[in-house]
């Protein structure tokens, strides 16, 4: 397993959605395989596009000024259910690699990520989504950076003093290296017979 | 996806290898399918009995006066590579619980647990593994209750004031309530198809 | 392997083909996961919603009065393969709780179930149908009430003096409890290596 | 998905678990690929032989004086958990059959076939399991012929009046032919997509 | 494995993309299940319909004016990852089917079959994709019979003194030869569990 | 997928059939993961150690003075049946990489090679097998480099003219670049959805 990773820091790129489909990343950005995009733009889906059900259900749709976003699309073959706890450990990484940056503890539940914030509420850094296309797994997960307008109680990386730029090129570095780590240690194990 | 907890606390067991076995649960402890036990007992595997290669290259073998050990079961077909990643959340899932009790930042190198301790320098609190036998997936985790005579520097859930047991029965159902989300959230997408 | 299910009782819902579709359980009916749901209401399927190919091809619709219905979908990769199987099952389960009501036997060919008239001939008691979708698989299976208007000769459970919505509700409890008992049977064995 | 299909009758074997093994059709039978053989022979498995960890638990062998056997090999991929109902069916399938030579109503629990004796009692008529290989699935199916001895309640094939060797004929043909048209169902469907 | 085959001679069929669909071969030739078939006609693929991405992002589209076409369908469940081994092992037995009819070398760069023409250049003589649909794995090979107006250099099986129809024939016998030896060389293996 | 090469050329290495197993080559070589490994040395395998059942049943044990072997592992979960086409494409290199070395044709009938001896007589130049371990796949092929003793008529690298080492050498690179390709192409399709 070896993740490719590029950070786009040419433009800003809105997400609507339409970037969690199968070879965005090849066709928008020539990464061929296995790959993981970070960029910076605003989020904004509408409910025609958004792929979790409950979500839609609970009628929430999601938009943030300025987030901080990963596209990841996988073509091993690991399935859908596996690709969650993928993007799990991607939320985690997130997590852990924000504690080195803030004098902070940072919340997972599942897979949203939240802060205390300087009045004593609680706010909701990151959105994500693990989906599965016809031929490929794709996963979605965004940190705000600013939070005016969102539609949820939420912390910004910028109120952090964090800089998006740095910590998605950080985010794809430590993930890609875990997941070689992860595929490294199911080839180095003995089976078990009985 | 339900596993099944349970935490033996009738007796200690030894964890010498042998338990890293298909059906020991089922065998020993009578929870047919999916399940993770918790147990405290000492901790001696010999080389013979070690399924890390990497550890058996090394002439690493493993031991600790008293650990608390999960053993975790899975008969759904995720693979061995994908088990890896259900071991990592579990290792995680233990930091995080870790921390709720603890006023210290736990590190997590892979599926390795360290903490700093009171002379400054770094204990490892844990080993983990995951392989697979011909008709299930495998974990063992432990955690290090005493550290005496470990053959690296180690830190121990006595010296930072935990309760193996409970703690123990705490990670169990954190984590059987995970998977159980993590199933639920891939059962939830809309599949993006073009 | 845990099968949630639910009776409808509340309304009729005709089912025209839309009702095989992924999440339709969870966006209609709240169930999210493995789930099987029956309910009661006319079978009016154009060609252009059908997915058997075969009755495609030989311009068979499919048209019943009062049918009881049962959606089944599932999430836990099993394939289309072995669903057709688990639809396979479905069929026997109900054959068989059938003969539990009546005194007369059913005859199974393949998806179909056929029961004796009073006037000697064979009518077709239901339809049934597994497909996939791109995250899950799906079964229809339905059971005539009436039979009035059918294009083959059929029978109905009306006529036999079986109450569909009771059927219903133990064919469903039946299968989920199969379904476990399957799960569980693939639990219990060691496998034999040579 | 062709299974191929042999009934050896120049020889009686006896049963003593050493042919649910991987390659044992095609080491002793010649037959190579997905293949089930039908003989006639005592049962006799020893506790350590057995692969049904919940017999073994019970300490329950298995004993009959004469049995019709089947042995079944997959190595199309399925799974251990779909080799599950691959089981079942042969099991309703044999249920079926029997219910064709005979006026009377066998009982399925399960993997289990049941029959009234002529006492009013109930006979248990086979024994079943399904079980992995590293590298194939493997089922062994087995009806009583005759019943003295046998450690549970038993009813055999001669009491009812069934000649083993046609039944056995029989009940291959119809397996084989229901497993090549539920594969011939999967491949005639379209998918639903949204 | 057994691949049923089919040579289409009653007409010719215009290749456009549209015949690389799922159940088009059942849909339109009435074989249901895993099948190859062979057609003649020209090849005339928009990019719209093109179904790799690089081709489409290069912006060439496909021209021959006639061709020998091979579109084969799977529904065994291998992935699209094996679908692609299996795409190759086709271009390779075309490779090998033509030097048994020629006294030249064919060079197989990949899908792609070069021969050296008479002017000393080098002519590609065949396209092929393999894709995945949601129930089935598709490939679509062609080798040029005819070459006037190809957007790049071609050789075309007439100025090889090929006949298309005979190579197509066998092309097909030997391929369905090989993938059911291959299944038999996967069943016939004793596994090695140390 | 990155098919991890070497071509050990320090010492011969006897090729036994223990070569043949799980982790062989992490062991003994230090390459985790995915890998093929060249080596020369003699070939004595015994009925007890070979994995060839046919072969078993035929008593044709392995010999030969001299042989280059390719031992590779694979375990990114493609499956035996798939593991056979990856066994056959090596084969197909080897041809096709023979060919450039050497004015003969080199015939393929499966896994085997043969070419014309000066004699007109034919001769067998490898063999070849593919095995699964519980949790790996594996190949063994290798060519014979010189032939006296040799069980049956074959011909060697030897007296074809061809240096093993280098041989060997670009076989593997080959055989690495066009997996990676394969893979890439699996990763640039389009699904086709109806």
């Amino acid at each position: 397993m070896r993740l490719q990773t590029a950070c786009i820091d040419t433009q800003q790129i809105t997400y609507d959605g339409l970037q969690l489909a199968p070879h965005w990343i090849y066709r928008e950005h020539g990464i061929q395989g296995d790959a993981a995009v970070a960029f910076i733009g605003p989020c904004n889906v509408e409910l025609t596009e958004m792929v979790d059900i409950e979500d839609v259900k609970k009628v929430a749709p999601i938009y943030s000024p300025l987030m901080l976003h990963v596209i990841a699309e996988f073509f091993d073959d690991l399935g859908l259910h596996a690709t969650v706890y993928r993007q799990r450990l991607l939320i985690v990484q997130a997590k852990e690699l924000l504690e080195t940056y803030i004098r902070q503890r940072v919340r997972r539940d599942g897979d949203d990520l939240y802060l205390d914030r300087t009045d004593g509420s609680e706010g909701k850094l990151s959105v994500s989504i693990a989906t599965s296309s016809p031929s490929s797994m794709l996963i979605h997960t965004a940190f705000n950076i600013l939070t005016e307008g969102t539609p949820v109680a939420t912390v910004g990386l910028a109120e952090l003093g964090v800089d998006p730029a740095t910590f998605g090129r950080e985010l794809l570095a430590n993930y890609a290296a875990e997941l070689a780590d992860i595929y490294m240690a199911r080839c180095k194990v003995r089976p078990v017979l009985k």
